[in-house]
C-alpha cells in the first residue's frame, strides 16, 4: 500500500496512581495522532485527560477495538489508506502484549506501514524485573487452565521447565481466582521452588515478593483481588 | 534483615536518542538513591547527567557490577542493612532483563527487602509489541547457539513451537553477526514463517519489520552492525 501513515503503539497506566511510569515522549506522541483505536475508548480518553489537561480529545477520531478486534480490521485498512497517524491504545500498560493489538499491528506490517512502539509500564515485564528469578531466559503463558486437572498439570510442566532448564514461567490469573491460583500452585509446586508473587504494580499497593513455596506456606497472604502476575522460577 | 532499605530498578535509553522513552518519574527515582549497583558507571553516569544537568554524581556512591555480578554480591549485602535506598542500572534498557541484576535482585527479595521496578524501554518488549505477532505468548531465548549445526536445530525448534502452539520466539544476536544470523534463518524456516527482525529500537534509524520467510528472501536487507531483536512467530 502506498501510504505515509505511521502505527504509533501507545502504552497506558497500568495503577490508578501509575501515571508517573509513562514515558516523557508520551504527550507529543498521543497529540501527533489523528484517529485512535483503543480497547476502551473511555479508559483511554480519561487517561489521555489525565496526563495532558488540554488533549484536544474531540478533534481526534475514535474507533472501539473492543473485544473482537478481526470487526476493526477492514476499518483499520481504509484509515490506514488515508496517510495518517494511527494510536492504538489497550486498556492498560502495552497494546499488544497480553492486549488487543496484534491483528491490527499485523496488517500494518503485512503491508509494510512504519510500526513505532512507545515505551511504557508492562506488568510482565515489571514483575520479572523486580522477582530476581532468571531474566536471560523466560516464557509468558497467559492464562492457565481453569480445570483442577488440566491446571495441576500446567502448574507442574512449568515447574518442570524452570528446574530443567532455568526458565522463568510467567502467568495471569483473573483477580477473583488469584486465591484459587496461589492454593492450587503451593499444593503442587516443590518446597524449593522459586514464586513470584506481583500486584497492584506501579500502583501505591505495589507488592512484589519472591519466597521459596516453603516460605509461602509458612504464612500464606491473602491476595486483593486485583490483578496479579505469577511466576515460577529455580 | 531488619532494615529500610528499598532498591530501585532503574533502566536507561536503549538508543543514543532514546531519552524520551524513559519515564517520567525518572529523574526522581535517580535523586532518591544513595548508591548505585551499575552495570557500567561511565555509562550510567553519563546518561544520568544527559537527563538532568544539575544531577549530583559525586554526592552518589557508585559500585561496578562489571561482569562479576556474584562479585557484588557481599558488598550489595553490606550496603542494604544501612538503610539506604539502592539503585541498580544496567548499561541500556531494564536491569535483569537479559542484563545483569538479577543476582542482587534475588538477595535483596530473599531477604524481604523492598524492590521496586521502574518502567522503561525494553528491546524485547517493544520488538513484540510492533512485531504484530502474537504477545499473548512468547518465549525469550537470548542467544542462539553459535555453532552451525547446533543453530540450526535451535532454529528448527522455535519453528516447530511457533507453528504448533502459535509461541512468539523471541532471541537476540551479537551485532556482527546479524547477516550470518539472518542467513541462517532465511535457509532454514518455511516460507510462509513469519519473522519480526528489530534494529536501533527507540533510535534515529528504528527498524522494525515483519515479513514471511518467503518474502525476506525475496530481498534480503543488509542489517546494520548494530544490537537486533530476531522474532519467530506463525
Amino acid at each position: 500500500m502506498k501510504t505515509k501513515s505511521t502505527v504509533l503503539l501507545i502504552p497506558i497506566m497500568i495503577a490508578e496512581s501509575g501515571e508517573s511510569h509513562l514515558p516523557m515522549i508520551f504527550t507529543e506522541s498521543i497529540r501527533s495522532c489523528s484517529i485512535f483505536f483503543a480497547e476502551n475508548i473511555k479508559t483511554a480518553r480519561r487517561a489521555f485527560r489525565k496526563m495532558d489537561r488540554s488533549f484536544p480529545i474531540d478533534d481526534k477520531e475514535w474507533i472501539e477495538i473492543g473485544k473482537s478486534e478481526e470487526a476493526s480490521a477492514a476499518l483499520f485498512r481504509s484509515k490506514l489508506a488515508e496517510d495518517a497517524t494511527i494510536g492504538i491504545v489497550s486498556e492498560s500498560g502495552c497494546p499488544g502484549i497480553a492486549d488487543p493489538g496484534q491483528i491490527l499491528v499485523g496488517i500494518a506490517q503485512a503491508l509494510g506501514i512504519k510500526v513505532v512502539p512507545i515505551a511504557g509500564p508492562n506488568s510482565i515485564l515489571l514483575a520479572l524485573m523486580a522477582s530476581g528469578l532468571n531474566g536471560q531466559l523466560f516464557s509468558f503463558h497467559g492464562y492457565l487452565p481453569i480445570d483442577r486437572t488440566k491446571r495441576q498439570q500446567a502448574i507442574q510442566s512449568l515447574e518442570h521447565v524452570s528446574r530443567t532448564a532455568g526458565t522463568s514461567n510467567i502467568f495471569i490469573e483473573t483477580p477473583y481466582r488469584n486465591a484459587v491460583m496461589l492454593e492450587a500452585l503451593l499444593a503442587v509446586l516443590h518446597i524449593e521452588t522459586r514464586l513470584c508473587i506481583a500486584v497492584d504494580i506501579t500502583g501505591e499497593q505495589e507488592w512484589i515478593r519472591t519466597k521459596s513455596v516453603g516460605d509461602w506456606k509458612k504464612n500464606i497472604p491473602e491476595l486483593p483481588k486485583s490483578p496479579a502476575i505469577f511466576i515460577i522460577g529455580r
